[in-house]
């Protein structure tokens, strides 16, 4: 049994785990080890919305347009494809990309390449919506947590050393209780990571087509938190359709739909695509919200979330091919970027932000 | 707002809240303001077990006779009866009984007329089962929580200056997420409150008839949890046991049947009754825990229990005469005394401890 914090990440604590060291989880769970050198992460959404279904290959066409940048110099490590409906029936084609050397990313993004097309007049022209969100967690602002030990997805498939996959730790403490995703997060050692600031939008009109860039601030939490049933059997399968998906649902749509007066900025539950739109059997949710404390209480309080996590306490043990992961990260807002062109103003960071005073 | 633990218990923390300064609860809750001198208080729990119902008047006339000791000098300040059938179907009459002042209640616990009683050799051929499990938490070791401002039942009813019924607090931080219990408690300001030892038969032998002496540890924790619906309307009566008493039903339950692998040493759920064995409209819980992390643990994770939890969350804002609260305790080894006569060996702590080595 070991820390979910690694050791290089260990600091003289002023705030105190919730549990004694005497505690002891349930069941075991694991998270990703990586490489010690990595100070910082970036983990970069990438989105292409569209309304009406005939704009479908035009949309997909974009897509791949982006995901062809990923092989630049300097792009990302990894990156994996999605999409879904979102909360005004639009649908998106989001693509998440890593990297563990936040200079290697800003060298990408700012290449003419990969700038000029996204600064390019055509973008407004296009009848598609495009978005980029991105956060560059520190080595300390982020934990990982897999009920498996290979082959992780996400910022765990990434942080090995020269960009290979993670290793995998012993199994950890801080899990089974509420509280420990907070635990696992190293900065919670010695930082409530609260917010104290609000989502601004500092240039642009959300109501109105063109681009926006809305400003975060210190400590939005983002969670990626996923389901991978492709190797499973029929019965993890009936697992994840019947006992799972269906709380799960309701929880996501609640959020997307009712995220607002809790905390939750924008909650998009998605489905994995290959490069051509076809739907793959993994699924994830990508929560952004104001801080770590409103996912706690929401998580640990909704009625639909305590169903999610009661059934996965029931069968988290016996399970074989059905992965269940999340990556939890904090933010400055220093390292964040949320821009938005033509997109409707429900669209991610926009809707709960305010006008600049 | 203002911090469930008292100005008065309030000292320089080594171990943290879990919630920051920040935080704000979704609703209101109160503890019990007590007179700031008492230092330590008295729990008493005195029962009488009969397996056969034909034992009834004669269980009863004892049960009487220990309540008629409670008018004796220096007896408990308040105390309320219950009855309940235990793990065993046998049949139990309870009395708790609370004190704020230890001297007064070790000088009624050493009268001739109290001990004497209980002493006296005519205990061991009545036919009844007879136990007492006392604790003296201090000031520093016990949490209150209501969800009303007056009258209070329990250990509130006597905090009072001369045993008077204690004052409310203002509107508490503390409560409406997983460990508020523990941060309520002021020793949690610098003591994990842990088990380190383990329940033990210091005298007799459970299986066999005749008194047995069981040796507690330090911070075993006790939780009465409670409601009373006999002022409640129409509406709240149906809430109360349409959908609150079957989640608990099944929750007290599991705890009584299968508690000793979660470290619930003993849990009952007692019915309200008054001095003729009538039952009234209150019942609560007792429950008797290794320690507080095992009562947290299956609070938080256990299906039945966050079903009570989730009701409650979603009507107690409305509640105008069903009353809900608890009191929960810890306390050191040498406050607890654990005596049972003739009692079968299911009963209290005689379960869970362990043989004289």
């Amino acid at each position: 049994m070991e820390s979910a914090i690694d050791t290089h990440l260990k600091c003289p604590r002023t705030l105190s785990r919730r549990v004694s060291e005497d505690y002891t989880p349930p069941f075991p769970m694991f998270v990703a080890r990586g490489d010690k050198a990595i100070q910082q992460t970036v983990m970069a959404y990438f989105g292409v919305q569209f309304e009406d279904e005939s704009k479908r290959p035009q949309a997909l066409a974009a897509f791949q347009h982006i995901i062809g940048t990923f092989s630049l110099a300097d792009g990302p490590l990894s990156h994996d494809l999605t999409h879904h409906v979102d909360n005004q029936d639009h649908h998106n084609l989001m693509a998440v990309a890593y990297w563990t050397d936040p200079a290697a990313y800003c060298r990408w993004l700012r290449s003419d390449d990969v700038n000029g097309w996204w600064s390019a007049d055509e973008r407004l022209d296009e009848g598609l919506g495009y978005f980029r969100e991105i956060i560059a967690p520190r080595a300390d602002q982020f934990e990982t947590l897999y009920a498996f030990t290979e082959d992780f997805p996400g910022i765990g498939g990434v942080m090995g050393e020269r960009g290979t996959g993670s290793t995998v730790s012993g199994e950890i403490e801080e899990h089974g209780y509420w509280g420990s995703m907070r635990d696992r997060i190293p900065a919670s050692q010695v930082d409530w990571m609260e917010a104290t600031e609000d989502l601004v939008v500092v240039s642009g009109d959300p109501s109105k087509d063109g681009r926006v860039i809305v400003r975060g601030h210190d400590n939005i939490a983002v969670i990626r938190s996923g389901q991978e049933w492709s190797a499973a059997g029929e019965e993890e399968r009936n697992l994840f359709f019947d006992e799972i998906l269906p709380s799960l649902q309701d929880g996501m749509d609640f959020l997307r739909d009712n995220g607002a007066e809790m905390g939750c900025y924008s909650n998009r539950f998605v489905r994995s695509i290959d490069i051509d739109g076809n739907e793959l059997d993994e699924s994830y949710n990508i929560g952004h919200w104001r801080a770590l404390d409103k996912l706690e209480r929401w998580a640990e309080s909704h009625p639909t979330h305590l169903r999610i996590f009661v059934t996965f306490f029931r069968v988290v043990a016996g399970l074989e091919k059905l992965r269940l992961y999340h990556e939890v990260s904090v933010s400055d807002a220093k390292d964040q970027m949320f821009e938005y062109i033509n997109c409707h103003p429900q669209t991610g960071m926009m809707r709960d932000a305010q006008a600049l005073a």
